[in-house]
């Protein structure tokens, strides 16, 4: 079904300022946002006690900042560089936070150390995206 | 990366009141509701001028309840069968709606044609949800 | 600054199949509904330990769907009342066993005490909201 | 009923890192995002035709990230600087080119210069927020 928002996409690439590679990052971008929106609302809804209390808060905040990331990317007529470099910037340094928090309790909870992992990819495919946007801006 | 979320899930099921059968179906469900989410985004973005208003306004409104199901889905301890089965039929209510609305733009529009099929998918995927439910609910 | 939303409402009135008694009413389902979701993401992330691991899955999903009401509501576009009735229904159902959930904690946590009572708040506005679009449908 | 959120809030304030004036820049800040959130939801769906294409994007991502926001600072919690830090910076960044493209049409369209003010409020909230958590940071 994942195929489906790809074909939705391609359809829209002539009108984008974007070449074919950086679709294919912007479409990893997407995907890795949607699994760490998940990742971070099934491990938000796991913690359990004191000493996961920040934890969970990062996670259920990381699950609305990914979401609210994928969802921008989804809309065509959203060509706004400095919008999205402001969006990529948030996602990824809370993404590198809300990993190193969920690492604290992997040895404890599988779920933390998977939405650890989960993050993690989503911070790169945003470091990513903000790379190749960078190469995109004209240069003043 | 979708199946990081399988994986989770699946760590979870020896809590839940739920077969491994079921377990698929709500998988399936996840996925569906996530596409039925990315596409609505898509889609009302897409949509232009007076004639689509309408169509536009129940997409944007189809992507946050079908993300909103997503969610509720990923919380494995949500586990009340009443407020899934008011949130499921909500969701395949308004997934029905959708599709036909987005059905009237499908010659038009390509987004609008594949928008409609997502929100098909989603709205099947909460009836078979629903069902298995019924199955599990105790009769009273 | 709520008065702005209202205002804004209020520009729209005229386009709208509603009357100023029941424009005020959606006002109060709008205000309602955001008082929800802003007490269910507090209780939520204030619930600790395993006995309240199912309300605090409630209150997140709670605010989930409080908020994805709100913004249904104030699509001037969305005329669709089986859809919205649909929204009202679940959200009315969810809102009246999230409260009935949080009293249960109520006596030792103000912050569910005062998030029932918003839950509780929420469940009447759409319930009201349903009794005047009954009025408003063409009966068959 | 925005006195509750303020109320629960206050039961949390001895917990805080902030002191009576922070927790009122926050409960403004709030508020600011939250009515922030309602006029991008109605603006973005008043919008029609090709020229308010970008304008309609970006009310409906600022609607997301608005709402983000004001989720994270209800999470009493989430006490974690940097993270707030990301977030008010880009909520802020994308709400000053929000204004800025909703002005653009503020002429032909009164929602659009009211969403405009919703966004420089929420801006200039989101500032306050960032001068008082920078005051709080350990100088290093």
């Amino acid at each position: 079904m994942m195929n489906m928002t790809m074909q939705m996409m391609e359809m829209h690439m002539k009108d984008m300022p974007m070449q074919g590679k950086d679709m294919m990052l912007m479409q990893e971008c997407i995907e890795a946002c949607s699994a760490c929106e998940q990742a971070c609302t099934m491990c938000a809804d796991s913690m359990m006690g004191e000493g996961m209390a920040m934890g969970r808060s990062m996670c259920a905040t990381m699950a609305d900042m990914a979401g609210t990331m994928m969802r921008a990317m989804l809309r065509p007529n959203l060509m706004h560089m400095e919008s999205m470099m402001a969006m990529h910037t948030a996602t990824m340094t809370m993404a590198n936070f809300c990993a190193e928090e969920c690492m604290k309790h992997a040895g404890m909870s599988e779920d933390a150390r998977m939405c650890a992992e989960a993050c993690r990819q989503c911070a790169m495919a945003c470091q990513k995206m903000m790379d190749a946007m960078t190469g995109m801006m004209p240069t003043s």
